[in-house]
């Protein structure tokens, strides 16, 4: 079961002006779920993104950024669950494409101005058929208060769906945003993939709202991991349609610019530790805090190494205080000159580590009190900086691999 | 169970002319179970080593690598299974040291001319009294026809032992090998480690011993991997006793040498590959070979994604071929300009995929067949240059985190 997280209230859920979503059952892998998504967008909505650096990356992924490079204005985004349209070569381009335009002809624009977006098995040729006789039903579903429905239908493991709504006032005008999400779920038949949509009502110019959407994954998606894994598919996409009475942000050093980025962030940064939370087979959420690094590359490095390490991950599982594992993690993180001497391990607020070996003020019985937490906090002080990383990531159960070994039949 | 892999036959494993060995029981971390074993050296003998690159590393690691560069001549190795003193401070330096001691005083050597080793839970402090206790027994059982028993002396979760010799000529002089390993069991309690002794009765320099252990230990330890965790204790050391009579090798460009440096990169590679095949949960064995790579280090990039992939990992577990999660993996392993369309697929003859989908001569059941076998190669053709790189891992079972979310009490 998801740690410590709930399923959002479809109540709590804010409309926001210039965007309205409609789903529908196509079909893709299984009858009787919504597994189409269509999310319109107002005339002048702005669309920027954060893309997966996967080589492999899925057909979807290279139409989206083609789409939003020829800058004709995104009228609408389509998202399809139950297959990822990846590793199916030409095919696949083909068919992403084929896709959109069969979105545009519903909504009279162009297939240029729909972005495709696809999670499910690889290496499995996308039914187009399918999808393109489930748009009318989608497209007539389409209303501003249907983020809850949105947010279950792309949902494929998850558990529980994922979204949220925050408001801020910025210059005395109230501006709304609305997020979903769904998770790292890689699983039977598959290998899935994290997707993840904002809107805002805010009005922003086009450059500064890439700015905003990679600072905002860099503090939040790009700070998760559950299983190490990149997908072929991951997105990341924030949608600015302008109708709040609110002028146009147009400086990265403007307060409205700024107080926008921190609501963007906390959306973001709620979605992403959703999907740890929800991580297949997580029975434990924990953040890895490493501070006093010389830079944010190395303090990170030193953190996915403690949040990759399978030892660390199944000590974690079994409420084990076998810490030493998380010391041989930092060891071999890659950073060359670090003097193991120098650092101190906590786990929450027990000193675990120092002096290059275990605290004489250390007892065993305060290290499985926190190992028993489903929230714990791992905190890496290497006193050779200033700089410091927060990552969040889950522990290693049985069930993950239950789930993952399943097969796709 | 192991995969494919049975226990050596102790009248299989032959003497090395100037080593002898001898165990006993110190109950360091239970009773009635050889954990202290003693290898003597004749004097002359020459050792080499190579040593994991863990910024953590454990306390004898530090100590052996001082003794080694003392050069005053090795004439024993002492091994501890146990307690890895591992993360113990000045207080493990000092132990690892007295260890040394206690065992020179009954050789009657200098403590600089011992190499101690030490695997098994870290943490926690090394009980030097028992071990230093044990020893007389270990060296009153010193003998040249024990490499069996030393071999399951290292034991810590390996379920069989693991050893081999091998014997080769060289300019008419029959050379004998023999070589033992332990293995990757990061089990309860500890964070383990990989150790490995080979000894050859041939002569040759110091430095050429250095550079053929290391050579050695890049086509074989260092191509393995179980769970992608660097121990803090790894080492692999290699001793020539020049018993045999056959002149000093001094030239790498030499015959001699090269017919060396094969035999014990066979004898490496099989511990190696033993090490993986008693892998914590194992249940296949995974060849994964990178061919047609710009370098070395971008097919080992590739191959270590594959086989760290958690994803993967439980797919061959589950015989599923969810063959997509190994382009994934292949996507993502950091080869920025790769061109995925040009690489080709294999799972043993069968071709998977090509231009960046699946191939069309692929059936679901010539991959679901290969995924039956115990023994499985996964073969990536870049076909973007001429070095290739070949790994050994195992999949991932419920048992491997059955294993290592065990309790340590």
């Amino acid at each position: 079961m998801p740690v410590n997280l709930t399923s959002p209230v479809a109540a709590q859920l804010l409309p926001v002006a210039g965007v309205s979503l409609g789903v529908a059952e196509a079909g893709i892998k299984r009858a009787d779920r919504k597994d189409v998504l269509v999310m319109q967008l107002s005339a002048g909505a702005r669309v920027a993104g954060v893309f997966t650096t996967n080589r492999f990356c899925a057909a979807p992924v290279t139409v989206a950024k083609a789409h939003l490079a020829q800058a004709d204005g995104i009228r609408a985004l389509l998202v399809n669950t139950g297959n990822a349209n990846a590793g199916t070569g030409e095919q696949g381009m083909a068919d992403a494409r084929a896709s959109c335009a069969a979105l545009a002809g519903l909504l009279g624009c162009k297939a240029t101005q729909i972005l495709p977006f696809s999670t499910g098995v690889i290496m499995e040729i996308l039914p187009v058929a399918k999808i393109a006789a489930a748009l009318p039903a989608a497209v007539a579903n389409v209303k501003a208060d249907n983020w809850y429905d949105a947010a279950q239908a792309i949902m494929t493991t998850d558990i529980v769906a994922k979204a949220i709504s925050r408001q801020v006032i910025i210059d005395g005008v109230t501006i709304t945003l609305t997020g979903i999400a769904k998770g790292s779920g890689m699983i039977h038949p598959n290998m899935a993939t994290m997707l993840g949509y904002i809107a805002t009502d805010a009005a922003i110019s086009q450059p500064l709202l890439q700015q905003m959407v990679s600072a905002a994954c860099d503090r939040s998606f790009n700070c998760i991991t559950v299983d190490g894994d990149t997908s072929t598919n991951d997105a990341l996409m924030l949608i600015a349609t302008g109708k709040a009475a609110l002028p146009e942000i147009a400086s990265a050093d403007s307060a409205a610019y700024a107080k926008l980025l921190a609501a963007v962030s906390e959306v973001a940064t709620y979605l992403a530790q959703a999907i740890v939370r929800d991580g297949e087979g997580a029975t434990k959420f924990i953040t890895i805090q490493i501070e006093g690094g010389k830079d944010e590359a190395e303090c990170k490095k030193i953190g996915y190494a403690i949040a990759h390490s399978p030892l660390v991950k199944t000590a974690f599982f079994a409420s084990d205080p076998n810490l030493g594992r998380i010391l041989a993690a930092i060891g071999y993180a890659g950073v060359t000159d670090l003097e193991v001497e120098k650092l101190r391990l906590y786990l929450d607020d027990v000193l675990v580590a120092e002096n290059g070996g275990r605290a004489a003020s250390y007892r065993e019985a305060d290290g499985q009190r926190v190992m028993q937490q489903s929230d714990i906090t791992i905190r890496v002080v290497l006193a050779r900086g200033t700089t410091h990383a927060t990552l969040w990531t889950c522990d290693f159960s049985y069930d993950y691999v239950k789930i993952n070994a399943s097969y796709r039949s």
